[in-house]
């Protein structure tokens, strides 16, 4: 238990990606590719104005809209209020093992916060969803970038993702009230630049 | 807004790499490549055996085993109960547009479920952690399978992540008896093959 331990990796042949039919590299300690399955549209344009979560973006509009040949694989998420949406942090200047969370100003380690700069730059965001319209989901509570690329859309489903009494950690060192003004990082409803 | 959209993808020069220091192809339509951050260690060896998602994994332990030059960017991950991690469906064959979900045998937009066979082969689950010793989490709940190549680690912060009132859309449709009886697929806490 005391020995660290070093993480063995699967070795894959060569014949990866005809076995299983899925977009990677033959070895996924050289990495494993995902193609964007379409892109975000929101208001944010700049990183450094956009909220960094959605409850810190509440009435922030915005859409997911998916390439056509993805729009069947959409059926049914109307049904659900909320969806989780995995996207490419594509403005991400590089990865650092401690960070200095928005919310506050002590040097954390990196997967101890949802900062951009990790070493596999994914983003992962709970959003409302107001309407599906074909291949385009109607958004709410958008934090985040304007042309990110979306990797994956996860239906949030209350009996696996609601956790009740859960801990969080120098979170909860945070108050309220400077949570929701150094999360929304100076966005209002409503106070659009454009 | 009737027309059928499709997303315009970013480009992006062939810099891309050195401005922004992640591991990205240079134009993100081509594909994102991410590096695994460690490996998955669990029980679960038979991908038709495991639960489908922690509520239905209980006492179920793993680890989470990081490349120890992550190691890092753990510090302060032990302060949070639950934790997202973020990993690669390494057995799932193929990907599909509908699928009929573990639970419910009507066919299902792959994005309206929690299946493995997706464009992209994400998989994303909330478990217990239970302590961390170094660059190893020592987890419960866990739905994933032993070797699932590992991508990233999120902390569940109950203030953006515990969404009360939400929808569940078709999953709705399942009663929690016939959820827990299908989601456990066999799997009993205290009957395991070793």
């Amino acid at each position: 238990m005391k020995r660290k331990e070093e993480p063995r990796m699967p070795r894959m042949g060569t014949s990866r990606e005809s076995r299983y039919g899925v977009r990677s590299l033959a070895d996924t300690r050289g990495g494993v590719v995902f193609r964007p399955i379409g892109v975000i549209r929101s208001e944010h344009t700049a990183a450094k104005k956009t909220p960094i979560q959605p409850v810190f973006a509440a009435g922030c509009r915005g859409r997911a809209i998916v390439r056509r040949e993805f729009a069947a694989a959409m059926k049914d998420l109307e049904g659900f209020s909320h969806v989780h949406l995995l996207y490419f942090f594509h403005k991400a200047k590089g990865s650092k093992l401690l960070v200095k969370p928005f919310l506050q100003d002590v040097d954390r380690g990196v997967f101890a916060t949802r900062a951009p700069c990790r070493p596999n730059a994914i983003g992962l965001s709970v959003v409302r969803l107001i309407r599906r319209t074909g291949n385009v989901l109607h958004l709410e509570g958008v934090d985040m970038l304007d042309g990110a690329p979306l990797l994956d859309i996860k239906p949030y489903v209350g009996r696996f993702d609601r956790i009740e009494g859960s801990r969080s950690g120098w979170q909860e060192d945070v108050d309220d009230r400077t949570a929701r003004r150094r999360g929304r990082r100076g966005y209002r409803k409503g106070r659009k630049s454009r």
